[in-house]
């Protein structure tokens, strides 16, 4: 199973692909940042965002993305930017009928560290280990993009076969209607 | 000055497009919703908002798109809905290289009514007013997507001339950078 993970954002969007499955150990296939200027307009840097995700998809044909699940409690500055950035990768990926996922950062963290709390160098720590990297992944939101991947190649396979079916079956159903 | 309105949502996305400048009468060429089914998953969703305004982009060619900005200060389950909407909007905008501006509430209710305050009735009643219609437009969304193009039609001329000359400029300019 190949999954790309996405930690959205509109400065740095973390990118990671992961391959395995659960129970075996699992490969790094690439790790990167998608970065847009923070003196540009919105809508331009949505469209950076969605060059990027699409070169990754292009790139590494990933079977399921893995995005970070925004919720509004946070910064409310940041997270407007954050909901932007997931809307641009979700639509990327469905637009192509890859299923697409979404886990909270706490689900993340249990799944790689065993605890929903850890810190950010503790996921760093464990992702460099659980892909048998020679240092973490830098910047944090590229260590986070893998911790996302990894999440998803753990949790739930047989909901993970479910999406898939009714993706294949929807990818091209539905339609904008206009009045 | 021709603009597109929209007033973003996943399950409503009121869209209007209305035709003039500021200081004669105006014309609406054309208003409805896009609408995606609730139980769809988001990343379905966001493809059906796409193809919804791409479909308006295409008939009606405007040479501005004004969205609702999101705050999040409202409520909280819908707000993470309205930014990913809007984002689809502003891509599907920026994509095309036509200049997106955001007008708050606040801002299209005082320029259509004169009180950032007003509501929903008063908003639809003076959009009816000023596009010569015969009943207001249904939904609220629709009205508001009108009351949107507007307003933008009304403030800074000066500020679209300048959007515009960037636009023109930077429209193929942004990459996405990976790494």
């Amino acid at each position: 199973m190949r999954v790309l993970g996405v930690d959205p954002g509109l400065t740095r969007c973390g990118v990671g692909v992961v391959e395995g499955v659960a129970g075996r150990p699992l490969t790094m296939i690439g790790v990167g940042v998608v970065r847009t200027p923070a003196d540009a307009d919105l809508g331009h840097r949505l469209v950076a965002v969605e060059q990027g995700i699409e070169q990754w998809l292009d790139e590494h044909r990933p079977e399921f993305v893995a995005v970070e699940r925004v919720f509004s409690q946070h910064n409310v500055r940041t997270v407007m930017g954050t909901a932007q950035a997931s809307a641009v990768a979700m639509l990327c990926a469905a637009r192509r009928g890859i299923p697409v996922a979404l886990h909270t950062p706490s689900e993340v963290k249990a799944a790689v560290t065993g605890s929903g709390r850890a810190d950010k160098a503790q996921v760093g720590a464990m992702v460099t280990r659980l892909l048998r990297l020679s240092a973490p992944p830098k910047p944090a939101d590229a260590a986070d993009a893998l911790a996302l991947a990894i999440c998803h190649i753990w949790r739930a396979p047989a909901q993970n076969r479910l999406q898939q079916a009714v993706a294949l079956h929807t990818a091209k159903a539905p339609k904008g209607r206009t009045a």
